[in-house]
């Protein structure tokens, strides 16, 4: 009886390309599936100018005991932030500091719980960076998704970063999906600097766009960030300072050599490459899906990454 | 230097009360903050008939080494199912399978994994309840939420489910957002019974809506699946037998003495207070949002959950 393996495989298909007429027997309203290629066939056709290589100044790599996890900066909308947590990680402000907080379904957040250090050289506080207007905005790559968006006029991505835009309102923003990274902050807006930083484990808390600096994304090793055990204390914070998990070290790929940097690439997301697999995923053309949503959220886009050197996936 | 702490605690504050105005540095361009209750004020102020105890006979409780998982089952959206799982429970089915699969971002699985088991009352497959029509749709509870929602017509609560509706097309179904449960099916769409399921454990997967049974939601517990290792196989599978996270039992509250039941209650989604808090979650009136979101999504909405008897709430 294989019936409940071939079950799981099956539910997961969605993430994988079948492309077989579906037998409906609870037949679907729609008049007829969608053709066109599935995600899959998309990423597989894609060609080297649809990948783009981060800048080695915005990429940190965390390590924990549980694994790396490397994070991309954003300073097309939050320069100084980015610039401040450049500085601390260059001091070593990270390194031996913990996960002091996770709340499941929120955050999972570290950095210098006990306020026991100063930084040497970065900032302490720094104006908000919630929101880009005025010329940075008009500099700003945009591309929309085709849908609408619960939370904003717009929502779209710019440069890999998923973010949201209000034209009449003249701003955009990047938006707390999955895996972003933000700057943790006290009740004033400039309590912020980059010394405790968190990254969303959970359903996207949309609430916070525009309250808070977002900084960032996790490129690789989410499930590192996101295994750990929640903290039984409030909102999620570890009780005893003995459960925390500490940071190893964290590093800018900058400052390796050039034998020590991962060298990721990262889907465009200006291209029409991008607009084809956004589409394969508004509606889906794998079997399992006879009703595809005809919609996609914008916290529902996975980034595609890579290793550019496949000998380096091994062991991963 | 407090700030750090201080920080992480401000972030939090999205889940807290405090009514203090907010200092505007970066100005914010809505005219004034929201007054009226935070979403604490407004559970503070509930009264009992604000909230409903879930029937026996729809409880699952789920035990792992890890903890508790308990499961409200939804008969009004998949009687057929919600009655299967009940046999398969009844018969033991679960005691002594596992957890095989976790990946990240989407979902926690579980059941007979090999497929060596039959069952010996229940049914091995169903037709799909995947939405629901007809006589049963009109008797339906259904409160929407005053916003749009990014994959259909209307969003809102059903007793608790967050469902959505079409009115036009006559059809509504229950949507995969953080915690609810679905039932595991192969790539026909009458190959799901309730033997595997799963629970949603990151951003809402709504293309998997109207495609698949969606059974109930977590009551409690949600943080013994989530945290759970993520599987290094393809789609989250444990790659070796051995890692599998086994279940000790699953037992239906309604076969447990009463001395054995937990006596949670649940916030009702058909009343004033629940309208005061979806408004004191659009807009947030905690210090800590210079600018309130002003809408909500369906999967941001949780389901506040409570033990009637407080003493049983010591230990957890």
């Amino acid at each position: 009886m294989r019936r409940s393996m071939v079950s799981a495989t099956g539910l997961a298909a969605a993430l994988f390309c079948l492309s077989i007429t579906a037998q409906a027997a609870d037949k679907p309203r729609q008049a007829a599936r969608p053709t066109g290629p599935t995600s899959a066939e998309v990423l597989a056709a894609s060609t080297p100018t649809d990948w783009r290589s981060p800048d080695p100044e915005n990429l940190l790599y965390m390590d924990l005991a549980q694994g790396r996890v490397i994070i991309e900066l954003a300073p097309a909308f939050a320069p100084a932030h980015a610039d401040n947590i450049r500085k601390l990680v260059r001091e070593g402000w990270f390194d031996g500091l913990a996960v002091d907080r996770v709340q499941d379904n929120y955050v999972t957040q570290w950095g210098d719980a006990d306020g026991t250090r100063t930084p040497k050289t970065a900032q302490t506080k720094l104006a908000p960076e919630f929101v880009v207007r005025g010329p940075a905005l008009a500099k700003l790559p945009f591309t929309p998704l085709p849908d609408r968006d619960t939370y904003a006029p717009e929502a779209g991505f710019s440069d890999g970063f998923p973010a949201a835009r209000d034209r009449k309102g003249g701003q955009a923003w990047l938006v707390h999906c999955y895996g972003m990274v933000g700057v943790g902050r006290d009740m004033a807006l400039d309590s912020g600097s980059g010394a405790e930083l968190y990254a969303v484990i959970g359903q996207a808390p949309r609430h916070l766009d525009r309250n808070i600096t977002v900084v960032g994304r996790v490129l690789r090793g989410m499930e590192v960030l996101s295994a750990l055990p929640r903290g039984k204390a409030a909102m999620g914070f570890y009780d005893k300072p003995e459960d925390r998990i500490p940071i190893t070290q964290v590093r800018l790929a900058a400052d390796l050599p050039a034998d020590q940097r991962e060298n990721l690439i990262v889907l465009r997301t200006d291209t029409p490459t991008w607009a084809a697999y956004v589409e394969s995923r508004r509606n889906r053309r794998e079997e399992f899906f006879p009703i595809p949503a005809g919609h996609i959220d914008v916290c529902n886009m996975p980034l595609p990454v890579r290793t550019l050197d496949a000998t380096k996936d091994r062991g991963r």
